[in-house]
């Protein structure tokens, strides 16, 4: 296996890891057996857990399919709704399990690892742009209220569905889904 | 110090120490030096890191004056935003760090623990009747719209809750909660 593919197993074992374990529960030693790469290699394309868990965070937003936000095939309302579905049918199928790594670092290590929080409020923050985007879109088509607060609500939306997700996991069901759904579809963007 | 009051130093330290750091990070050496005892003294008190994070849940959860939803002195929506923003004000006191204990463990360790998970969702679970209580009164005073569907409403302000905590520990600042407050009290519960 030659360095540039060593490199890439590690990264992408790395960012498996910490989604489905977490930040300190994973082990560099874990990481390279999961990547089947000798324990020591891992140094020589990482200077640090931290500095794979920041390309960890790049690998899922890559994940995220944001350009199902942005294409005009659809009512802007859709597309968000059709975002969120996306992302809902991956908790589904990992059995109510991982959830939002953004969110899963920024509970876990925000507090504690200036370099992680930074990453996790860039993707946020990028997130919560392409979700004011979709809204801005819907009040000019007239699918919106004029008067709602564009950022302050996309803000309020990514939040939401971050504590939606970790209450999915908690509670093993679709019900807060369902809740967010409902809620946001329906009475949020009225 | 006997050993009742040992006990309440570890459950205390046991506490404090998973709220400030998560679940992983804080060791039982970390617990029992926090607490000035010796370290073999945790097991002579509980059986594992897990009890006592269970145990840290209960102090957690007694922490958050839920009395204040059920008071019969003000409106049940003002009752309503006085809860949350008594809980905001916990996180500008800690600089915008720990959050909520029961949401920081679910996404931790809700997927590798099941008796931390199900004590979360009983958390999670009471909390979220107390809120639909508030609502339902509300609703009985004619201060809330009839056609809410409150047992899904709570579920979901509950689940924003959490997510804005995240949200505002990433962003190190209050503007996640303003948008929790702006559109719940300016949206959802109109």
């Amino acid at each position: 296996m030659g360095r540039a593919s060593k490199r890439e197993e590690i990264a992408e074992a790395a960012f498996r890891q910490f989604h489905a374990k977490g930040f300190n529960a994973t082990g560099i030693n874990e990481i390279t057996k999961a990547a089947g790469v000798p324990k020591g290699s891992f140094y020589n394309h990482f200077s640090s857990k931290e500095e794979s868990a920041l390309e960890a965070l790049g690998r899922y937003r890559d994940s995220l399919r944001f350009e199902m936000l942005s294409s005009q095939d659809r009512p802007p309302l859709e597309r968000l709704r059709a975002h969120f579905e996306f992302l809902g049918e991956d908790l589904l199928r990992n059995g109510f399990a991982r959830g939002c790594l953004v969110g899963n670092l920024g509970a876990e290590v925000a507090d504690h690892s200036e370099v992680i929080r930074a990453a996790a409020k860039r993707g946020f923050d990028g997130w919560a742009a392409r979700l004011r985007e979709v809204l801005t879109e819907a009040q000019e088509a007239g699918d919106l209220d004029a008067s709602i607060d564009v950022e302050s609500t996309a803000l309020f939306i990514l939040s939401a569905w971050e504590g939606t997700l970790i209450a999915a996991r908690i509670d093993k069901s679709a019900a807060p889904m369902d809740a967010f759904f409902r809620t946001v579809f329906g009475g949020v963007l009225r």
